[in-house]
């Protein structure tokens, strides 16, 4: 892989379905590589899921060796259990991506919502139909897929101006080495 | 290691502090191996701390290397997003685990009280009292270490009886292989 292209998996973990979407950026140049869902077996309990969630993750980055990971962070409006449940998610998910020294970056969803259509408070269909013309998808699979695929081309929009954390320090000329020399543009 | 002795990994993450204590169980012996805190640097963004915890889990399975971990489960009375930071350090705890395939298990915080002292409202200080008699610890560090302390002896008092999860299939005449037989018991 040349240091001007770039793969970005976006991701958005939930208890029961898991939305992914991965783009590859190269130059000024985007493009769709995979965007679906994982739907997580209800009769498994929650620990079973986690293990779902880590394990398909794991195997994501194993297949399609992307540079960086994002996830959108925090959700309003949900109980408290709830939210417990899906920190859980989107902690195993950000645990596979560590483990394989993955950068991660988060963004909230309005700021998503505004990198992809330009305003923040813009409809999950609206959202969607930015991302369908944009990477020319003939249809959409569920908003599930887009969010996430929102995720990543959000990242890829603020790549220039939003980083967040990497574990280890990696060659320069990349975009990684940009993520390393902004440490003081991180999202507290 | 035999087959009779175990040893138990209880951790209680948290984003600024993660206790934990490690116990041994020896037929019907058990003795206290380790307990202690770590301070996650305060001035580390969330996904570092995430890192940190990530990274000492690991540190700490691979040090002792015990047959299960065990944490807490929901906490209430929190904000929506303390608590997806909760979870999220919970998550990346629970997936150092499971990528060593060590099974996890999770007790209500009424269940560890009542399991360490017979009652399901005791204090924080009921509990270290009675941690501190059971294991003849001269004095007590601080509450999130006993409370770690405290998910590993409940693990260990309920282990005929509440198993939880495991990744794959283990021999048989084991703990693990206890928990393997008895999935009608998870705690859902």
């Amino acid at each position: 892989m040349q240091n001007q292209q770039q793969t970005i998996l976006g991701i958005d973990p939930g208890t029961n379905i898991m939305g992914y979407g991965i783009i590859c950026a190269k130059d000024t140049t985007i493009s769709l590589v995979k965007m679906d869902i994982l739907k997580i077996n209800a009769k498994k309990n929650q620990l079973e899921k986690l293990i779902e969630t880590f394990d398909f993750v794991s195997h994501l980055i194993a297949t399609y060796q992307p540079d960086s990971m994002a996830i959108e962070t925090q959700f309003l409006g949900k109980n408290i259990q709830s939210m417990l449940k899906l920190g859980r998610a989107q902690g195993v998910a950000i645990a596979a991506a560590l483990h394989k020294n993955i950068p991660v970056f988060e963004y909230a969803p309005t700021k998503i919502k505004a990198a992809v259509t330009g305003r923040n408070n813009s409809t999950k269909e609206q959202v969607a139909a930015m991302l369908q013309y944009v990477f020319q998808i003939e249809s959409i699979p569920t908003f599930d897929a887009t969010d996430a695929l929102a995720i990543a081309y959000c990242h890829y929009l603020q790549n220039a101006n939003i980083p967040i954390v990497q574990k280890h320090k990696t060659k320069k000329n990349s975009w990684k080495h940009f993520v390393e020399e902004n440490k003081n543009r991180i999202i507290k």
